[in-house]
């Protein structure tokens, strides 16, 4: 059996992203390098971090992450990723607005999935087999699972930037202990893997 | 010259107490371990750490870092660290009720100041000659100082809990980029130092 692991870069001071998110600026008003430049300026010495983001066998995420389309599906939309995504299996895309499984190259298909983050989690385990299972994004996503407790390993790229304000990873847990499983120091990002989150 | 350094602990979502400080419970209704067992527990490993802390030609500190007394001094107090206390130095305690200086073993001296975090800065620069000054303490003090735009070094020992609620290090503060100074994973504890903090 697999793990459910997430992966999200945070800043010094905690935070996911910045304030006033839009379809155009999905992480808010900050340079978004502020949070994700060490995966695309020092992809060499972060290899291992950004190969097991992607290490799944299943993927969930959020809408958001998923597009920049709010409300009804007006539109055609494949994901960020061009015609051939990094996931390179089932990703299941929580919304409230259902939608057709859109079929990528590469293996990827994007399933669209309106039961919640629990069904989401149950689709993923019946495809996954042995592998593990990645929630992908974005932060409020990540933290609907942390509450649920379901989290086994929680992967922390913390930068070196304040953000001074935008959505946290941790709100609403329960005060406890965790087990730091791993640390790794990159040249500015700091790698730091926690062990399962117990939830609200 | 000297830097401004300050030591805190942290827990993996940032909190540097607990909630309910009361005098009791100068950290509130928290396993105090939970941000400084680190200090006690695994003493040998930390000790450059636990070392630097103390390392300054003077030192400042809150009131509710020196002790338990609110409002005027009605009882004698002398610190929580005995007789000999580990900072060997002036230390200068932010209070808006004067207080005579009071000297104790081993060259510490607590000094009473009522002219806010500037006018301390400024005693503390006058004799630290050429070491470190240390800004001891609470996680409100150095926030402040943090906000003044003074800090050199913000080192952080950040914990493997979640504390869920208390006071964070970097509220108030500008967006902006830090130095990453030094990392070191101890088996539980996470020592990261940042470098200089702009403030507001």
């Amino acid at each position: 059996m697999g793990i459910i692991y997430s992966d999200l870069a945070v800043s010094a001071d905690g935070f996911a992203t910045g304030i006033g998110q839009t379809e155009q600026s999905p992480f808010g008003d900050i340079d978004e390098n502020w949070l994700h430049g060490w995966m695309f300026e020092a992809t060499e010495e972060n290899q291992a971090e950004v190969d097991a983001i992607v290490d799944s066998g299943a993927t969930i995420m959020g809408r958001n992450m998923f597009g920049p389309i709010r409300g009804e599906w007006d539109r055609d939309w494949r994901g960020w990723w061009g015609p051939n995504p990094p996931y390179h299996g089932p990703v299941f895309v929580l919304t409230h607005f259902a939608h057709d499984p859109i079929e990528m190259e590469g293996g990827t298909t994007f399933h669209f999935v309106t039961g919640g983050p629990e069904a989401a989690l149950e689709l993923a385990r019946a495809t996954a087999g042995d592998r593990n299972i990645s929630i992908a994004g974005g932060a409020r996503t990540v933290n609907q699972f942390l509450a649920l407790g379901v989290i086994d390993q929680l992967r922390l790229h913390v930068t070196p930037y304040l953000l001074g304000a935008g959505e946290r990873v941790f709100d609403g847990l329960a005060a406890q202990p965790l087990e730091r499983i791993a640390v790794r120091a990159a040249s500015t990002v700091t790698h730091i893997t926690y062990g399962p989150v117990r939830g609200r």
